[in-house]
């Protein structure tokens, strides 16, 4: 460092919510160490909030503005966008863009939706767009994916990116509870709105799979590409069976590239993962991701997903980075979808299921069912026939064959009169072999 | 990108080792991604070997050298050191620094002993120093410390960062074999050398908690600093203890702030971790490492340690980003020891222990053990008697205390009458509470 302090790098938040008043927080709180790391001191200039006249704790009220299209024109150095949501979110980034400033950003529902424009308004306007806190909250794993591994191929990615749903599962799991009870329970304590539909219907998990994608497969991913289907029927007897057979059930962010290597699945769902797969140990609130790539092999990531201080860690390490460049004229990362690989449907993936059956004790039933199988060309791991009677119960577990089949597979099934019910369909992920 | 195809980014490689020829391979195979990644070609201009006239699968044999000094010198945009050891690695990473090459390597005994003198060489000439793959082989981690955690105060770093030590530990608890039998094994697969010292004396663990400690406390730590003790005290009898009280054993790399923050300790030995810790389910060889920080949580990093491809996944990754700032005149971050903490004994450490002693079976044994522990400040958290007679045992788990107490400890307890002998004594991490 030159005996002169430099000029301070400014910084302007837009935002005071959770996440934003946990950055003013750190700015001060840590601010000899970040300009120690940095370079030179950050300055916050401005925080912009629905309402100025309302004080926040470690934030100096003239730093307030309910002007929030002003302060993001105002050309600080780093614009921190934490108010999530669409618009104004945009507008508001593109302004501040326009006006020079580096974007830091955690709106995962934004870049997941249009992270196209955001990505050419950087580039055009020759600034940073840095957004580790969108997926996984502290968890440092898009540095990782854009830099570390960029050297490298990935195969798959598999996610645990959504902390409600892991909790609601996690409940599910240790107390035998059934939905609508850990549920309660997860409301109770703060880990799921009062309307938990963008967590439980696995829409928040859709959003992130698509940036996952969209860096782990160098193509253009957007939150409509992803197949999604929420944690809602998932039942307590899904849960016991599944823990039978030394599973657990995870809601999982799936992005793979297809066995051609020309394509790009993308897809939520909950699965039965091996309870000694690493993500089967991710539990309560906490994130992972695992990774699958050609060289480096199988890695996991694993941490805090959410809440104001974890997220704000992600942020603050993203300001720091953008300063750096801001004082070395250096430039981070920009888009990469140089790779432009088709994104292709659900039905093309190749997954592997576990069907539960409720079916009729007489001879020439087990014929039948795998005749069903047979003829959508899946072909079966495990049959495991329960009970008698009235409660005789066949479980299935198939090998890999492309989901569509599997699904046309169950609707044949729940046409057979040897089966009285399908109790239960889930997919199989993390399991090695064919 | 620009219409006209840029200047290709020239690579010079010392070492054609199994990262090395992986490195070359990785080059080779993905050159067309690694250019659309980087914004140009990657040129592999020459191999730096011992025996040039040994063909190399996937070198052209022009490429081959055995004039490292003189690669080393022409002044390639980038210079990848995977030799090993401290000469003539260093010699040739500043004479390659000299000539404006940035350098990328994944030394770990040169970094740990004399990382500063890199550091200089790359601050003074204007070029990056990366070395990704010098701790936990492929998993992205080093990155992440330096530039996502960059926001955040990191309190404590936990690693499993030798898979040779952790296969045989691994081993030890899966199959109940002791420690020869176990290290035979990992000979005989190739996770362990002829002369294993490196790996089981835990110097190999040191030299990567001496690279993790700076990272994350900037602070100057050498492998001189690291309180270094192997494995191969570890019997069948204290797996088998630990497994019996809920704990695996694991060599532990462990970095920490001290609890008035003004020093850093760096230490490595075996330890207990709680069964439900992440870590404990880090078996054979691979790594993980597991930080605590202030913001972000605990998170933690989990992959392959060693091998080829792995390590070569490491490398390219700083490859492609020394290349990108290359063509945007940026800098990553140089060396961040602004902390300047002290580096303190283990003495200093809080810790807690495990003992297991083989008593005398007579009225009294206890509180004369008890009193041994209060003599030293040491609070005792379980104490459990076992067998009778002449197999009368008492195993004692206490709370925190410093290090040097608790040695003190066991030393007294060693001269006690009512003590025949101290079986097992093993330090305690990854337990919340006192």
């Amino acid at each position: 460092m030159s005996a002169a302090t430099p000029a301070p790098i400014t910084v302007a938040l837009l935002g005071g919510g959770t996440v934003g008043s946990q950055v003013a927080r750190l700015l001060a709180d840590n601010a000899d160490d970040l300009a120690a790391r940095v370079g030179a001191p950050l300055q916050l200039i401005g925080v912009a909030v629905r309402d100025a006249s309302r004080p926040r704790e470690g934030v100096p009220g003239d730093l307030l503005t309910d002007d929030a299209a002003g302060l993001a024109a105002r050309g600080a150095d780093i614009v921190v966008e934490v108010m999530g949501g669409i618009e104004p979110a945009r507008s508001l980034i593109l302004t501040a863009m326009a006006a020079g400033s580096s974007v830091i950003t955690a709106n995962k529902a934004l870049l997941a939706a249009d992270g196209g424009t955001l990505y050419r308004a950087a580039a055009d306007n020759g600034v940073d767009l840095y957004f580790e806190a969108s997926v996984a909250g502290a968890i440092p794993l898009l540095r990782p994916l854009r830099e570390s591994l960029s050297g490298d191929r990935v195969h798959k990615v598999l996610g645990i990116v959504n902390g409600t749903t892991n909790f609601i599962l996690s409940k599910m799991e240790s107390e035998g509870a059934d939905y609508a009870a850990a549920l309660a329970e997860a409301q109770a304590l703060g880990y799921a709105e009062a309307d938990p539909t963008a967590d439980v219907g696995g829409h928040d998990a859709a959003a992130k799979a698509a940036i996952l994608a969209e860096l782990a497969f160098h193509t253009r991913v957007t939150a409509e590409d992803v197949s999604c289907e929420g944690i809602t029927g998932v039942t307590a007897a899904d849960v016991a069976a599944a823990r039978d057979m030394g599973f657990v059930i995870k809601l999982l962010a799936v992005a793979e590239r297809t066995p051609d290597g020309s394509g790009v699945i993308v897809r939520v769902h909950p699965a039965m993962v091996p309870s000694d797969h690493p993500l089967a140990s991710v539990r309560d609130a906490f994130n992972a991701v695992f990774v699958e790539a050609e060289s480096a092999g199988d890695m996991m990531f694993y941490g805090r997903g959410a809440g104001g201080a974890p997220t704000a860690s992600a942020v603050l390490g993203d300001v720091v980075a953008a300063a750096r460049n801001r004082l070395s004229g250096g430039r981070g990362p920009g888009e990469s979808t140089y790779a432009g690989l088709d994104v292709r449907s659900i039905d093309e993936a190749r997954t592997r299921y576990y069907v539960n059956l409720d079916v009729a004790d007489r001879p020439g039933v087990l014929a039948a069912i795998a005749q069903a199988f047979a003829d959508n060309g899946v072909s079966i791991q495990v049959v495991r026939q329960d009970g008698h009677g009235d409660d005789a119960g066949l479980i299935v577990r198939t090998h890999l064959a492309t989901d569509g089949a599997l699904r046309r597979t169950v609707d044949n099934l729940r046409n057979l009169d040897a089966v009285k019910s399908v109790v239960g369909v889930m997919r199989v992920e993390g399991e090695a072999g064919p």
